[in-house]
Formats: structure tokens, sequence, C-alpha cells
């Protein structure tokens, strides 16, 4: 091979960034992968040239073109870049690379979230690499680490926080005591969170590389819809107060779990992401604004922690880039497909009234004798015992108080807070919130 | 291949790690890998039945043997895992191991920072994997971060705690107010020190790993003798305290960087190793204890962390099956010794007094007028500016003064320091400590 011909689908944001850096680094991209990298064609909607030149000098002009068929019929196109987002079109394309025998790399949980597994086993039939490690994390080498660098490991757990929106919102709410509209609203202004964020603030893009990640941890095939997901967007700055008064912090979580063998935990994974109470000391608790961290523990390693910025264009395109880099050692080596995702265990999945978490909740009472100890007692007929309570005093009659309670299962939980919602003293149950205490 | 047969070199504490997770995670690690992965023979220096009954049971007492030709000349050995530590006489074992076509995967950063370069050559020359995941960081896979997870980066800095000696040490010093003498023997005592801690605490342990990170990291060999290297034994509760004002921690850093084309600073690289202080919110500055962490800043994907523990049985066995479980891939590839270390640069060290840094200088002055004006023009002569300055009266008509520089040449401050020394108003310098404020 005398070059490494890449055909970038997109040229936004993540493309451009792997652009700039093919362009920038083009000795060292080289000298480790041992042949000239070069970008042949780039997709793109609508050719502007000014732009393009601007951005990315004259050679780049060349490559711009807005006919996929350039780059998906070229035989001299070595490995595909998918960077344009989207599910079905996507797909649509990677499909004909595959079919066309043409490495792919792409950025694109949304879409392997969905068409992931078949996806690999066609990659994996024509011996081809399908390269993801920007799908989880932006520049942090997670899938890496899952794959192959922790491979000696039974992983027990994997908790992320893998979503840059929501990481941007919770921090700002807690460095500046605001509510959740009005940093939401300034994130959007400054970029960080989309116009439409209901997948970020909703929990769903963490969902989705929570299923690439659990998948890879245990070697099993983890669904999208197997993932519990709750959002942020009820967290107050109240709730956010209180878990400083408990030496916590709240981050939205990507939490998979794995029970070990006569631990007393029901057989199989929990898959969930949600709004949690995190001590102030655990490695993750000051991961703050937009980077992202995942916290790795296995049975030999022990507690491990991966940090770095989980989106934008050159960290993005950092992770690419290596991808590109190791499917050019292996066309080299003509070891192309031997890293495929192994989905050898099948692990029943728990169910979520089975796991097992602590809990924070904070209701609002009619603050008169006996209430107090009638509500305790709803949660003692569940099996359910306290670690902390705080009580303050509210105006007009009302108490508010907020209920730590030990690790139970999310079935007594559910018992106790439906038995509770008939007692007339309670007005309102403000929030619920899961302890991660492990 | 029906077997991956192993051949261990020592059965202490990395080399029982590494047979336990053998055992333990025969499943996994047979899936991963491709094929079954056995430990057939452990050299031992004398053979104790009953422990090794004890430690791995029954199928390990077999395969002990005291004859290192056991495994070195055992055709049916495919790597011998090197964990008996030393130099000499396990340099001359890797060495028969390679010429006698046997893969190689050592924790041994002593012997590596030495030989490294011949036996590198040697692997790749001979179509053989050296590997040494395990050598820098136990179980964080820093090596494979530099060599393949970051590639797409010109890497501009690496900073590391990669000691856990010194940083339970220092982090022990810091939330309990004691003293480095009185630290130093409870980690003795707890096995957190050896018996002779010279190359931990005098900084030659982090020097080492250093020299093996940034060899990867800027694709040029650096020497061990490259490394500038300053210990920990001088710091005292007091500049502890005093950082804390400062809103900084003291930790044994491990620093590398490299200039930028047009960035001001002399062309080249800076390695070593010194106590620093490091203000609180940077990500390595609540890496406490026995834990080690790589603080990794590339060109596009900025600032990643990678969290762990860097030394202990199963943590550096976890490295070490990481390096079997891909050598046995490439074994089944065909396609071992593809990925030696590349030194395809050259690049000068920027000698000590041209590096830049800021400076924690502590002084004991006599008390009078005209003192401070004049200690301040012994800096000023030296174009030496100050970020901050805490005066405080001591006892006997004494000051302490604690300058913080901007940052400097380390030249203009040993010109400083030098004319200071015949300052009689000056009493003592108890401490210069340099700050990473990059």
């Amino acid at each position: 091979m005398k070059t490494l011909n890449l055909g970038l689908l997109g040229l936004g944001t993540v493309g451009g960034g792997v652009a700039n850096i093919v362009n920038n680094n083009a000795h060292d991209i080289e000298a480790r992968s041992g042949v000239p990298v070069c970008i042949k064609k780039a997709l793109v909607r609508d050719i502007d040239m000014e732009k393009a030149r601007h951005d990315f000098g004259l050679s780049m002009v060349e490559t711009i073109t807005t006919d996929v068929d350039d780059i998906l019929n070229d035989p001299e196109i070595d490995i595909v870049v998918e960077v344009m987002g989207g599910v079905d079109i996507a797909y649509q394309y990677i499909l004909r690379a595959l079919h066309n025998r043409k490495h792919v790399v792409t950025a694109n949980k949304d879409l392997l979230a969905v068409h992931g597994t078949e996806l690999f086993a066609l990659a994996a039939q024509k011996g081809l690499d399908l390269g993801f490690e920007a799908s989880v994390a932006g520049g942090i080498p997670i899938i890496a680490a899952l794959q192959q660098n922790l491979a000696a490991n039974r992983i027990e757990s994997v908790l992320g926080i893998i979503n840059g929106t929501t990481n941007y919102i919770l921090s700002a709410m807690t460095s500046q005591k605001r509510t959740f509209q009005e940093v939401l609203a300034e994130a959007q202004e400054l970029g960080y969170a989309e116009a439409n964020p209901a997948s970020d603030v909703g929990g769903l893009d963490a969902a989705r590389k929570l299923a690439i990640m659990s998948s890879l941890a245990f070697n099993c095939q983890v669904a999208l819809d197997d993932v519990y997901v709750e959002g942020i967007d009820n967290i107050t700055p109240e709730d956010i107060a209180y878990a400083a008064e408990l030496d916590c912090v709240i981050k939205l979580l990507a939490i998979a779990g794995r029970s070990r063998p006569g631990d007393g935990r029901p057989e199989g994974v929990t898959v969930k992401v949600h709004p949690t109470l995190l001590p102030v000391n655990h490695p993750l608790a000051s991961v703050d604004g937009v980077f992202n961290a995942v916290y790795v523990v296995g049975d030999a390693v022990g507690e491990t922690m991966f940090y770095g910025q989980g989106a934008g264009s050159l960290p993005t395109g950092s992770a690419i880039v290596a991808d590109i880099i190791q499917t050019a050692r292996r066309i080299i080596t003509s070891t192309t497909g031997t890293l495929s995702p192994q989905y050898y265990n099948t692990i029943p999945i728990v169910p979520l009234d089975q796991q097992t978490t602590g809990f924070y909740i904070r209701l609002k009472v009619i603050d008169e004798p006996r209430v107090f100890a009638n509500l305790a007692l709803f949660f003692a007929e569940a099996d359910i015992s306290f670690a902390s309570i705080i009580q303050k005093p509210r105006r007009n009659n009302r108490a508010e108080v907020v209920f730590i309670t030990h690790p139970c299962q999310e079935g007594q939980m559910r018992k106790a807070l439906t038995a509770l919602e008939s007692y007339p003293k309670l007005e309102k149950v403000y929030n619920i919130i899961r302890i991660e205490n492990e």
C-alpha cells in the first residue's frame, strides 16, 4: 500500500476535526501507521468552496463532493469515515461501504445502538474493520480499555459521566446555585446543548453509550431497551444543596454492574442511567463541566478511571484517527476484522424491582404531631431503613423531610411509595434520587 | 495452536497475581485471546510445595521449578513472563528467551530503563512481542494509551503520579500533618515502602518510568540519565501547610513536556521528576494514597487522565495478562513483533537552566528593616517577579518568608540563589519547590 485513502462522510464539526488532525499531524500519523494517510474525498451537503478553503486549505477543496458514490464506489478508498450522524442514511452508506470491501470508522452511537450487531457481524464476516472508539466518550479510549487493556479482568462495574451536556448543566447548577431551566438556556446559547436537548437531558444519549460499553464489558449483547433511563430535568437547586449537606454531588451516571457469584445479588447485569447522589470523595465527583470520565472496576485491576473530553471536533477526531491508524496497521499485516466485539456470554438483565440501591427522598408534609412517625412507618413496613434524615421547618405549617435510605430493592421502594401516596398528610414528593455508594 | 503456554520467571507478589488471574479468569481469557492460556512452568528460588499448594492449588505444584532451563529450553513454552525483578539476571534470561524464539512479557522498568533499546530491537528483529504495559503505573494502561490510543496526537505533556510509595507518604503527611520520617516508618511497617526506600523516595523509580513513557510519547529515545531527579525527603509539614494556603498540594510528579513550534520555549523535550506544588483543582491533585495517575495532553485530544492502582499483585497482573492476551491474538494472526516502540524522532533535551517553571521558596531571615526589600532585590536582579508572598513573624527576631514566583528560567533562579547565599541576613533556605501551573 502506497497511501491509505480515506473517504469522509461528513465534514462538519467532527469531520472537520478529522481533516485537521490528518493534515496537521501527517508526519506522526504516517510514522505510527506505517503508511501516508490522505483524505481522498469528503462528502458534504452543499459545496462551499470558500468555507472549505478557509477551514482546510486548498488541498481539501479538490476533495469535497456532494455525491456519495464518489466515495463508496471509488476502489482506491480504503476506509470510509462516517461522521455525518443520523441513523437511516448513515446505516445505508455503511452497509454499502462494507459490501464494497471498505473498512469503516464511525463516531455514531445512535446508529450502533440500533444497527451495531448487524454491522459488526457483517464487517467480521468480510474481514473488515469497523472502528467505533469515538462513539463513546469522545477522546477517552474507553472502547480500547474495555476490549483490550482490561481484558484480563472480569469487569464488575462501569460508571460513566458520558454526556457532556448534562454534566455541564449539573456542574453549573451546583457551582452557581441556578435552576435547570436557566442553565439549559445558557448551555443552548453557548452551544453546549442542542436546540432540542431531549435526548441529552432525558438520558437517552448516555443510555446508547452505556449499551455499547456494557456489551463490551460483559461480552454480552445489551440492547438499548435493556437500559433503564431517567433524565435530569427534575433536579432542583434544593436537591443539590441537600446533596452537599450529605457530602455528595448529583451527577447523571450511566451505571452497569454485574453480580459476582455468591455476592447475594440476583445473577445478571444491571444497566441504568439516572441522576445519582455520589460521595464527594468518589473519583467521578470532581469531573465537571463538559469533561467525561468512565470509572471501571475489574476483579484484578481494581478501581480505574479514564478522563477526558467527551465531545468536540478534535477530541472526537483523536479517537477516529486512532482507529484509522490501527486499521492501517492491520491492513499492512493483513489482520483486519480480527477485533470485533465478542458476545460469548448470555447474561440476564436483572429486573429493576430486584436491583438494589440507596435512595434520597425529599417530601413536603403537613407539620403535625405523629406525621413524622407515620412517614417512617410506611418505609418500615417495606423493610426500608434510614442512613440519615434531614427535617427542616417550612412556612405555613409545612415541613420538608429528606430521607436517605440504606440500600434496598427498587421493588421495596416502589411498595413504600405506593402506600405513601394515600397518606393525606403528604403534600408532595419533590424528588427521589438514587445513591451510588458501592 | 492448541494451548498458549506460559513460563513464569518468578512467583512472588506479581507472579502470584498473574497465576491467580490466569486460573480464576481462564474462561474469559480463552474467549478473549482465542486460545486456552496455561502456566506450564514457574521458576522459584526455593521449592515450597506447601506454600504453592496453599496459594495456587495443586495444579501449580506440578509447574514450579528452580531450574530456569525448564522454561527457557522448553520448546512448548510460547511466552516467558519475567516477574522476578532485578536487572542483570533478568536481562540474561530475557535475552535467552528471545534467542529461543519466545515472546516476552515483563513488568521490569529497572531493566527496561537500562536494556530496553537493545531488547526491543532484538524482539522486533526476530518478529517477537516484548510486552511491557506493567512496567509503568501497574494496572493503568498508559503504555497502550501512548503507543496506540492517543496515536493521532502530537503529545505535548505527560504528568504522572507514578510512584505509590511517595504518593502514600505525601498524602499521609498532608492529611495527618505528620513528618516525612514518621510516615516513612509507618509505610515501611505497612509494606507500602521498601526496607531500603532510596529509589522510591529519591525519585529514581519514577524517573525510570518517565524515561519509558516519554520515549513513547515523543517517539524519541529518552535515557534515564536525561531525566532530572529530585526526591521528597526534604518536604516538611510546613511546606505542605504553605501549599494549602496557596490552594495547592505537594505531589512527586514525573513531568515530560515538548515545546510547540513558535511557543517561545527552547526547542526540545524536558523530562524531570521532582516534588511539585499543584493547584488543588488539577485532576491529579486528588490522586491520593497508593493510587497512580497519568495526565496526558495531546494537541487533538486535549487533557486526558488515566487513573488506577500503580502496583500490587493483581493490578500489575492485570496489565501482564492483557499483554499475554494481545500476544496470543498476534500469534494466532502471525503478526507478533509489529508493535515495538518507534523512535523516529531525534529531539534535544532542553538543558535544565533553560527550562521554565514557577518556584516556591521558603526562607528564614533576620527580621530587620530593609531585609525584605533587599531580599526582593536579589530576585529582581535576576529578572524574577512574584505571584504572591507570605511573610510570618517567628520568634527571636526571625521571620519566615515564602515567595511564589512567576514562571522563570531555572538558570535565572540559580543566579538569584547564588547571589542570595552571600546575604548575611539570610539564615536558612528551608526549601525550594517547583510549581506546575500550565
